[in-house]
């Protein structure tokens, strides 16, 4: 919950929302973005990403003083020392954020102020599929579900179709259900 | 890069590798897993993920100490105040780590020794489409690119193989590529 202004809605600029919108309207070559990662494998089923520089607004972005660094890992009872969240779980908090966000970014654009976003998000899956052990099971999760709690100063209905517009909108939500395209390349020396 | 025993391989242990594979064999029901993660919003682009408990193996995981915590951000210029990566960023992340472990414990498997396995990954997306200014560009990525550097002691097919394997075999790349179900379930009290 954040403090509001005249143009500070759920901790959001509203007017450098508008602005952005206004700009990539005019614009649409600002709306390229290429986002990117590099992972390092340090030992088992630990490995690192580093995350810093991307590619959006018509240029090169150099926001960011300092690179994020994200350990994964698995637990012992999939042969690893817990070194990080695992993978599935990085993707299960890669959907909550971006859902999260996109119900704040509509809330406030639709003047709504928000006074809570809780989730709770749930995979399952049957290792079998990932172990190679039976060829049945795919090896991703079978379902995801997701629990929003979201509390706002509007009436039920609205905040309903808030959530509604961000589901429609998410940027993970989209890839996690319709999949993308992967293109794979390999180097040995 | 790790220190290889006549059990330990590349930081995987191949006996308790085996002995899981015969286990899930006798038991399907134990490669049953639940991963879960809990997300509150802070501010604006800020919400915090906590991950800890999963179900997994016929018993509720309790190995974990410690919950993990995991915070997603926005840059200026997506009108955050970078308090960590963004969303779809962990979700390149999500794709490097699975598909590195699948590599290393795939290696394991083979009896291959790996010296490194490094990637860079790259999404393309268009912020039309998750902003809704155009109902024309899909709101997630248009396509990842994924670039391995994997060197070991094998030679370049056998290393190929590896390769192909565990991008087969991966969650995370059957979940990306293939789409999962998601249903949502909001409360607004």
């Amino acid at each position: 919950m954040s403090i509001d202004t005249a143009t500070i809605r759920n901790g959001v600029n509203t007017e450098q929302m508008y602005g952005t919108l206004d700009l990539i309207k005019d614009q649409p070559a600002l709306a390229q973005f290429q986002f990117r990662v590099s992972n390092r494998w340090i030992d088992g089923a630990h490995n690192r990403s580093t995350i810093q520089g991307f590619y959006g607004a018509g240029a090169e972005d150099t926001s960011r003083a300092e690179a994020y660094t994200l350990d994964a890992g698995e637990p012992t009872v999939l042969l690893g020392e817990d070194t990080g969240p695992n993978p599935v779980e990085f993707l299960l908090h890669s959907l909550a954020a971006c859902l999260t966000t996109s119900i704040v970014y509509v809330a406030a654009a639709r003047n709504v102020r928000l006074t809570a976003v809780e989730s709770v998000l749930t995979g399952d899956l049957d290792a079998r599929g990932a172990f190679g052990i039976d060829p049945e099971p795919r090896n991703g999760f079978e379902h995801i579900d997701v629990a929003f709690r979201v509390t706002g100063d509007a009436p039920e209905e609205k905040l309903r179709e808030v959530v509604e517009r961000a589901r429609r909108r998410s940027a993970v939500y989209d890839i996690v259900t319709n999949g993308v395209p992967v293109a794979m390349h390999v180097a040995t020396a």
